[in-house]
């Protein structure tokens, strides 16, 4: 791995371990043995870390949440990769979900690409639920649905910030974060049409037995 | 007014206004024209007003969300009642909505209050959408309660910090905490009795005005 790769991962990690607020770029090349010098070869300050991450995360959200149009949109296994996507970028960028508000406070030109990667996020999930509307899957009253995806993109964006305060001293977990998911399946639960119930249910359980688990599936 | 009162009052007043981070107890006796020495007569420092504040709203939320129990629970004037208490507790205190982490971060006393308020105020909601599945103005499952109970608080909860993100550089308005209300009733929309359906426009439709409304309709 190149030297600038290298200090993305390690500072994503110490981000994501002890808040993007402690860790300093100090920390970031001890961390990884190199000196400071080293690091500012590569990356000016901090911020310009951040913002490199924050590159990631939005190239991540592009390639998870393309919409699928016709019949493919109502398929089981489509469902689960939106929502392990929802999972994988709460889980992998925790830092930033934990810290949403301090982060773009500082630095202006992120907050404009924050909002114009949420404004195409949710174009995309209004054009994802009129789709599963054709495909008869959800049932939800056309002029609901921009509300909808607005408080569905409102869960997600303030689910780990929200844990935080409700379980102070507590560690985010991967079972945290699929609880937000099956959150997330429950606000769409009372759309779905009545012949989708087994579906539901099953995708529900699945997501249910994860945010039971205490473990750390993904890193055992 | 008592000085004490009206330090508290003042202190609301400019932490709402300029973020509670930004005001020290300095600017809030130069803002009454006092001498600091005489605002620590009242209060040892920022983190005791800042608890008398919230003390306030607790008291404040706790009588607006006493759950009725029968006939009365279905009337819409009820409904009134208690998304107009959302919306003055959200308006009322919105620097606490702005800044939740941060001031609970500070101060563990102050957050397990919090908690506490949060988990009385749950438990008041699971009650009062109990009644109002038995009064058959809600049809909510039964198991699906607890979690519905979450969303709403968790809505209330996030939408001051959640719109600061959306909406950088705009004040906090009414219009934009009534557009929250809007987005309670919205969670609650599908679980609406089919024949209290006039009810429910109704009441959308008052809330959707005053978030249309780009006034301040209370300091007129």
């Amino acid at each position: 791995m190149k030297t600038r790769d290298r200090i993305v991962a390690a500072a994503l990690a110490l981000f994501n371990e002890q808040g993007e607020a402690r860790v300093t770029t100090n920390h970031i090349a001890a961390h990884l043995g190199i000196s400071p010098g080293n690091l500012y070869y590569h990356f000016r300050n901090k911020s310009d870390i951040v913002r490199c991450i924050f590159a990631d995360y939005s190239a991540h959200l592009r390639r998870s949440f393309v919409p699928v149009a016709g019949a493919a949109s109502a398929s089981p296994a489509l469902w689960l990769h939106y929502l392990d996507a929802v999972f994988y970028v709460m889980w992998e960028f925790r830092f930033l979900y934990a810290n949403l508000n301090d982060i773009l406070q500082r630095d202006a030109q992120l907050h404009r690409q924050y909002l114009e990667l949420q404004r195409e996020l949710e174009g995309n999930l209004q054009i994802l639920l009129q789709e599963l509307n054709t495909q008869q899957v959800l049932m939800i009253p056309g002029e609901d649905i921009a509300i909808l995806a607005q408080n569905l993109k409102m869960l997600v964006s303030c689910w780990v910030s929200y844990q935080q305060v409700q379980l102070p001293n507590v560690q985010i977990s991967q079972a945290m974060l699929y609880e937000g998911v099956v959150s997330v399946l429950f606000l769409l639960k009372p759309y779905f049409h009545a012949n989708k119930g087994p579906e539901l249910s099953q995708l529900l359980e699945h997501y249910r037995v994860l945010a039971a688990a205490s473990g750390d599936p993904f890193h055992k």
